[in-house]
């Protein structure tokens, strides 16, 4: 289905940027994919996220759109057909969007901390990481997915972060497999999506990366 | 148009609450306010959100929705009747989201740091508070409100600092009349609508208020 011209403000570490290609391959969406450069931002990217001045941007038929689960509903709205992302049901969208807030909130700050912080803050940051998690493998329970028997919004929002569990493993002295079985077990599931196996760079890809920030 | 059973677990001061309460007003949704205890939370706030433990959170049917915007959506979704809080072309919804979350990104933040900040804190936040009102006062332009013609979602989601603004003008020694004239304007043309007055408390109520927590 045509609907004209997309452009996606992408830096391929990103786990924003992810949420959106996922989306982007789950509907099927061709696409033009631009990387920036976090030294020289380009001044499409200035005039596109004036506010933020930070990808992911989508922009569609030259009008921006920001902030990524903002822009996977705009994808699920705009290519209103199967997959669906969000439920159908108000009640049900309600939940799907209150976690992806959740993984916005909470999941994003602590995994830097565990990967930059020292000593006793990265200690700390490892133990509301894994209590976040928690929250949400419980919040998962014995579906196979977020979305129930479907791949949807919240396994979209969340999925992009287990390619650096690696690096936080490493970092962090972590096991995720020991700590979050569930979560691991659910990624791999994931996994097995292309528009997820496209979307993801190798876990030793993202560690090489995060190695070059420290 | 009866769809049920409707509570809001409010706290009368909150400007999340009062977003919902604007809401509920707009669609003409009969619900019963429960006020509640911030040193002894209720049981039933505690089982209707155990993630956060906070209000707002609007019990329709027995099943709880939390966080005041997603409230609001569900809110819109469900009495999908006049007037429409979101505008229904996907572009203009994602702009209106992305409004809204700004909001609540750094308006909040910033605020509570007028009223209990001391010294170069405080200063700091004064600064940032009028800048971010700025990007504010220049997304409405020249409309009446941020939904254009009509009041919607960015307006509901804003206006309920308004009722603050004295009690930021008193602790922080601002004038925002001179600082932000257009939202100043366009707060008393908000104060005209019936489910805005309904909902928002006396500004000096609300200082009263601020001065037992300093």
């Amino acid at each position: 289905m045509d609907k004209g011209n997309v452009v996606l403000l992408d830096f391929w570490p990103s786990v924003y940027a992810m949420r959106v290609k996922i989306a982007l391959e789950e509907k099927g969406v061709s696409y033009e994919c631009r990387q920036e450069d976090f030294q020289a931002k380009s001044s499409l990217l200035l005039e596109m996220n004036p506010v933020y001045k930070k990808i992911p941007v989508l922009i569609h038929n030259g009008k921006p759109i920001c902030e990524s689960l903002n822009i996977v509903e705009y994808i699920d709205e705009v290519w209103n057909h199967k997959p669906y992302l969000l439920p159908s049901d108000p009640y049900n969208r309600s939940q799907a969007k209150f976690w992806g807030d959740y993984i916005d909130k909470h999941v994003y700050n602590i995994r830097r901390k565990i990967w930059l912080g020292k000593g006793k803050e990265q200690e700390e940051s490892k133990k509301k990481f894994i209590e976040c998690l928690k929250i949400l493998e419980d919040e998962l329970g014995e579906k196979p997915y977020y979305g129930g028997d479907d791949f949807g919004y919240v396994d979209l929002a969340l999925i992009p972060f287990t390619c650096w569990f690696y690096t936080y493993e490493t970092y962090g002295k972590l096991n995720m497999e020991e700590e979050c079985p569930k979560l691991v077990v659910w990624g791999k599931r994931c996994m097995e999506k292309e528009s997820v196996a496209k979307s993801l760079p190798h876990p030793h890809k993202i560690y090489d990366f995060a190695s070059t920030r420290i």
